[in-house]
């Protein structure tokens, strides 16, 4: 299996936020977008493994500044670390209101850990990870951390 | 004001699981899940500090076992820990098949920080939380420890 | 086929009302509403029956208060009455301001009924219901006579 | 105000049933009907009084057949009994599969009351309504008759 | 293959413009009448044709006035002209304020050019259009005149 | 008022297809794609003018290949043409199946006229558009070509 760079598997999604999105308060419903970043998260996972994926965990996701209907939002998201079949992907969430001529700021951040797997449902293997600069190498090596982290924790469900 | 008990917020939110809910692969999308706990996190925040919720952030949100559409799905809110202004919450999600006479399976957990704000959208205090169990107490420690880690990186948006 | 209890087939099930709920006046939309209970009805259809359940019929469903978007609206769903495939069940919504201290309000009720199918699509036999208290007692007879009721006029379509 | 006949409000309301309008077993889920059947009474009542319109009941609502996605659904509205604010009409549901030549048949049909609110939220009076054939006179008659057995026991929560 | 008339496969379809379906700035997004006007063309066509119909091309769909939240929409389809398999439709939307006595206003127009396909989906022949008034003899030039031009053009992607 | 180049205003937005975007064959409704492409048309036309902006006419809207559930659809816009307050808008949708190594291939093609409205709702001037290429400046020629066409036939309904 060939090694993919961190590049092949990048994915950019955007939406313009409706009203249908709102929560009660009239803002963007964080639910939704956490749903865009799911998605985006899972095409870089399935760029990269050429798979079905499916969710494992979501960590430290933040939300930095509220989104407002109307808002263009775009997520990114791009591989970190990859295990034999997990995949932690950063995904970066970024609003810009069109109306002005303002760049666009920063409004959530969170790792998503997917899964790859066969088509019998079970984990598969997927490409290891080429990595090209130095911060891409940083990166991996904190991803690994975690990774090896919630890996001990595993399958136990938290008693709070 | 008055303290409150973890009793006096806990939330259930409860929904079957339709086709309009669904991800490509035909099971529940992850994104529509993470909407449900947020909801039902905001209950709970509501019900403690009866003022406008918005969420933080999301910590170790955990796929256990995949949902499928047509399950009935519960999610159950609690206060682990407060802040001045901030409330941690743990939500449990679990998912049960009605055609089946099986026990319900937890499916999803997470933990939650939402905050209060006031009318002019600035974070305001909380009631304090009145602890009444050993286990209370204990969850409410290692919240505390959550709490004060994610203080320290606050505001700072990751580097990977 | 063993006799099961009213309790056993309750269903509550919350979810909070949403602008994409609303209706052109700005409030939840009716119809919503009813989509929820006849979700609720057969939840607890499916507890008692454990099969594929219809909506035959809706009865004296009345409006009691207008619901608002931010709502917390909750449906109980609990059965009245078992006929040899259909039963009638009794769906109760309240709705709850969570910026609020007020206790909930009824907003709705309704009777539902609804069919158990077998795997063909053929009405097939649910459990009796065992009776427990006074109110359930008298309760099944109200019911009984509205099945009864019903019955006289099933099939034919009205002329106004 | 002037009389209004019954053909002035008929209201016709058709959809074509998507995928996103089932429920989980695959065909089209009650509420959604009941949602368009409420907007098809809303319409006709609007078209009466030219005010805002509340659904203050739902009486009779029977599923003759079931519905399947893909279904061009049709909802007929006619009002059959005017009160000072208050208008009873009766909805019927026809469903029709384009890629056969048969005629549509009837799915649903039911009695929607609806009541008519001025500015301030408060019911205010409808015209009269012009009754044209001896139909019309008779389903006006059993109209009234559902009208004052509801008024008997109206703002009563059921106790069942 | 028996001929048709324009009459036999008219198609009318209506709605209530709710929030859910509105743009940012607070009026009805235009791909929500769109989708209805795609809609009400396939109902028409699947009218004539008694087959799977998918939509090949949109001309001239021109917005004549905004549609603001609550209107009741109403798609009007007709055929227009037809080919082997495929079938050029016009459709008018008109949009009506029902709190108003006022007569419903054209709000777009367009036309579209669905085609006929059989099980296998390959494009299959369709019933030929009888033409029974002048202006349907007209109408079919024009339409003719402008499958003509588009089947020069047809397959190739536009350069600009 | 500045000019403004054509990259200023690209835009590009990316959406996976879901099942609760699908017609009743199972694939996606065209309806949905049209919503997508209207919204790119939109950012397109706000990153060049900055203000409201509405669609004012689509023209050669083509549907080159059908798009299935779980594509990952890429709508791209670009400006054409710009008049004083109206700018024609070149969208392209293309459609790419994440589980394949294939290229994405194009659906669909479609020219948006979008107008800049000020604020109290009438036609605002727009930028100039600076032309850089000689694609540029062939493609700015044929907009203008059918912006004058169209602008002879202006508020006039069809009368087919």
């Amino acid at each position: 299996m060939e090694e993919k760079t961190v590049a092949q598997s990048r994915a950019i999604m955007s939406q313009v936020m409706l009203p249908s999105q709102a929560n009660p308060a009239g803002n963007v419903h964080g639910g939704e977008i956490m749903k865009m970043m799911d998605t985006t998260a899972s095409v870089t996972a399935a760029r990269h493994a050429r798979t079905n994926i499916v969710t494992a965990r979501v960590d430290e996701l933040i939300f930095h500044t509220p989104i407002f209907v109307g808002a263009l939002v775009t997520c990114r998201a791009k591989l970190i670390f990859v295990g034999r079949s997990s995949m932690e992907i950063s995904v970066t969430v970024s609003a810009e209101y069109l109306q002005e001529e303002k760049p666009p700021e920063i409004a959530l951040t969170a790792y998503f850990t997917m899964v790859s797997l066969d088509d019998h449902g079970f984990p598969s293997q997927v490409p290891r990870l080429k990595l090209s600069t130095p911060e891409e190498i940083e990166c991996f090596e904190t991803g690994k951390q975690r990774y090896l982290l919630h890996k001990g924790n595993k399958k136990s469900t938290p008693t709070c």
